[in-house]
């Protein structure tokens, strides 16, 4: 059965972000001050699985294998039918 | 006093993704087959603004003259305190 995954992808606490720096920036110049940006990636990936739990563990493997660095970025996923 | 703005910015319908259609041909190859893949951009703000309504006037501002292309993207803003 078909399944959606939702994935977030982000830096971990301490890694320097320079495209977040960069808009920060730009942002700044264009007349809106911020305090703090970070930024994500989403990934929302349609997929086959067995049951629920493995639809998890697809998505995981995903994130392990291609999507996430896990030396710079923690990442949380969300799979619902 | 303090917000935080989550931008979450996408392709519209029908724009081509080519950084989807090289993840989806990647996780095939590893293994993972995939019916269907989107990718979207978010931006964690944090900034001052006077009320809840300056707040999402200056995130819709951020999105429209920097974040997102409102020819090829949609986006979503989410503000709270």
């Amino acid at each position: 059965m078909m399944f959606l995954a939702t994935i977030t992808i982000g830096l971990k606490e301490g890694m320097l972000d320079p495209e977040a720096k960069a808009i920060s920036h730009a942002l700044g110049n264009l007349g809106f001050p911020t305090d703090d940006i970070k930024t994500e990636r989403v990934f929302l990936i349609r997929f086959d699985a067995a049951d629920h739990r493995d639809a998890e563990e697809k998505a995981r493997g995903m994130c392990e294998r291609l999507l996430a660095n896990p030396v710079i970025h923690h990442y949380e996923i969300e799979v619902r039918r």
